[in-house]
């Protein structure tokens, strides 16, 4: 229970007692352990994917011309009622501000404003799209604690790599800039390289294999490099897939590189080992884990 | 031998003794140990390759102008033996409503109906392709224990990580919602991205390094905005790889890094030692496992 | 030098001593060993690379035009040099006939064949990039034993995966068929489904993530489908990944899966199991290893 | 301090200590310790980054004929502050000309040499782009001796696998070979499979899934063929993802499954380990590694 709360009441819900209404509107509204905060979050979910559906309905020419005006009814019942959570959520969390400014908080803000500014910016509207993100309270309904627990050791072994994602991602954007203006200069505007970013744009398409061909090289040295450069990208792929996967694996085999030992403080030990492989001392002296 | 009796013998099949003559005709064509089961498995297989070859020949135009009348043929043979053969299963196997309810029985009666539909239905029959889906039966010929074992570790490992391929999943889908509707808003209706679905249709397309290219980006904030999926398709990759190489690992070398040796204490046992790697005792007293 | 003899006189050099002359050149022609037999080897990479560039550059119109006639030349010089190597190769070599029959044998045989077959049948000269093969004999000048070494470990873990990736070729072997198929449907020639195998065409292009575009589905219906195989696509090359991965981190953490127990005869022991997991004996009562 | 050191003065800054003002001026350009060395590094990127937007710029057509004077001043601007940099380098540092031979003293100089070739020849600006390999410099303001930590276990890693990667380099080599001069033959030029280096070209498109479609095989036999190079091409990239993520574990779980523990006998410890993880035991009384 206690990991659960923790999961479901993160900072900005913390700290003492509210009045009782404003305690049970809580429990429901941020809650997902009693029958109703669960029923709240699956008519929640299913309202928002609802709307994000009528929004995508909408941009289709001919399901637009047809039901317009339907399709504007619920985007705006659906707005309206998401306002009215959002402020329920206001009055009934612990920490107002605190919430406002958290993940959730932006994400729920933004969910409502598009629909506000079509009266002034017809393209807005949108932009409401990004209440998909509000679908991500659903890892709550589920069994909540495992799926957390699962996305955090996909996190955490994503976080422990970032360092070397960074020197990766370095390298494939000077690969892309390299490569890009060299094939500038070989190919040309005929071929449709017609400035150096578009070369780098046409450069990234070939390096992730995506490959559209609305540009390619027609000269014979320009596809010899292009060749080099799919290779190139062919093989690459290895590195960040090779990190992630070491990773995990370390993350699986149950090595905590961040247990010191507790006599000379150095990490890095494995799961099994009962004494420091640094300075030989035993790590079980304080009987932890 | 007990291995194959169980696998063979799947939930439909156990129970008890049946006439001699069903006995036999069970063995033949449920069993893959006797030398008729083995043969009848063989020309099954043969037959029902030949079958989709047929259906596949008879979609191609110049193929059926030539040959129409003798695949038309060939489908009908095929159907009728198909359909003894179904006769055949119910009438010899042990429960054969549970049989009927099955993965095998259900790809098995959809492998015929199709062309009984086409006397109303003419298109239906190119589905009867789903026929190949009976061709799993070709595992049991080969050396069936170890294909299953196979199976199996890859199954699980897929099993194991199901939460955090969900999460990915999830990951990926709104990505490219999100990203689909800001390139359907920054390039708009002239570049192809004519609605928001086609233009997460061309996101996934983009994010999943496939490329067609029938539509791509034209202005340089949408290729730009475009660069940035590819790289991060490239990149996202390496997660789903990542999971299931690590989850691999953790079934080949089995290690259980919780459970102890209960005599000296020792861990990193495989899954399936039943002593302990180290000093030689058993690691079964306590009845675990 | 006994583990260089081995790799370079195959089954087909091994036997008795020859006359002094035959074994000099078989020393040269076969070996690497030598300083002849290395100079001979170097020339030999360097005639096959020339004369397949020769090959390359006669099958672009505008060169030939202008040099047809000297590669025609080259062509012939290489060839004939080829035949006479390859009659000394039969001439000093052990057992002639296991050569001719061998991997090496074939391929020198098919590498001089095709000129010949080109008084008879023009195109047949643009088999002869088949030389191509023949520099696998580069593996025996560069530090041999070492490649071979890790050509090794690559085929043994292909070969222990051999059952998975089978399971797995099945798998999207059915699933090609069966979206094909679906497609062909749902499509129907007016974009370019005009049959089955080329909808499974379309289907393989689409899963393995080439994505030519020559063939795009256009309804929504089969573009939702099309994504569905995408996504899918994507994720599953996690698996033969995760298999290739994961067997060689086994290769490399010296798991020596068919090192049996001396007494029960079991194998899949880990590198550092003093004790059989199954039956609890020592493993080591041999001295082994 | 002194790992810092290490990585920041590399062979061509070791030597005896240089006059004060020398000394000071290397502490700067040289050095990330101190605070204006930091400085002059992070003026030095930003300059490098905002030459290479500028460089880009002026490939753009639209750009160029409105801001080209702007664009054309700003590059000797930077050319010329290069220069002097590049001078001062020159001074300060203890070994000049191990310097200008060194990896970064090539890039420095490779930076300022195409402005002035433009003199001579126009299009070598774009040359210029090279000038993105500077910013390498940038990984030393960040937390230094980690990143280069990172990048040295990944490029261990990949020089452990160098001979795995180049028999993989060879086979697709091989495979490109092979398969384009085979469909150059079965398509033929009016696919656009005009040449064998053009088809060479495209089976490297094919095989490393990219995937144009500028040219796609469209008889039934060349599209089998293409079917087979595609499947080839998904499952060979699991060899060097495989053979990576293998080393990269390797490198990670640091196993050299051979050193057993002199006391206990047990094996498995890390790589960086100096006393037995069982036992407690120090590793080292033979002196070894």
């Amino acid at each position: 229970m206690n990991s659960l709360r923790r999961v479901n009441h993160p900072k900005f819900n913390e700290g003492e007692a509210l009045s009782p209404w404003r305690e049970s509107l809580n429990d429901i509204i941020f809650g997902a352990e009693t029958k109703l905060g669960k029923a709240f979050d699956i008519v929640l979910i299913v309202s928002i994917l609802l709307s994000v559906l009528a929004i995508m309905l909408d941009s289709v020419e001919a399901i637009r011309l047809e039901y317009g005006r339907l399709l504007w009814t619920v985007e705006w019942v659906f707005t309206i009622l998401f306002t009215l959570e959002y402020g329920l959520r206001l009055i009934c969390v612990r920490k107002p501000w605190l919430y406002a400014k958290s993940f959730y908080g932006m994400v729920d803000l933004l969910s409502i404003i598009p629909t506000y500014l079509t009266l002034l910016l017809p393209g807005a509207k949108y932009m409401l799209v990004i209440r998909i993100l509000r679908v991500l309270r659903l890892f709550r309904i589920l069994k909540l604690a495992e799926y957390v627990g699962e996305a955090n050791i996909l996190l955490k072994a994503l976080s422990n790599s970032r360092h070397k994602i960074l020197v990766f991602l370095y390298t494939v954007l000077t690969l892309v800039v390299v490569f890009g203006s060299t094939l500038y200069v070989v190919e040309g505007a005929s071929s449709g390289f017609t400035s150096i970013p578009k070369s780098v744009y046409w450069a990234i398409v070939t390096l992730t294999t995506v490959g559209y061909g609305d540009i390619a090289p027609v000269t014979p040295l320009g596809q010899f490099i292009a060749a080099a450069i799919m290779i190139m990208g062919y093989g690459i792929i290895a590195v960040p897939t090779g990190i992630y996967s070491a990773e995990l694996v370390r993350a699986y085999t149950g090595k905590e590189p961040n247990e010191a030992c507790p006599t000379c403080g150095q990490t890095g030990h494995d799961f099994d080992a009962s004494f420091c492989k640094y300075c030989g001392h035993s790590l079980q002296q304080n009987g932890a884990d």
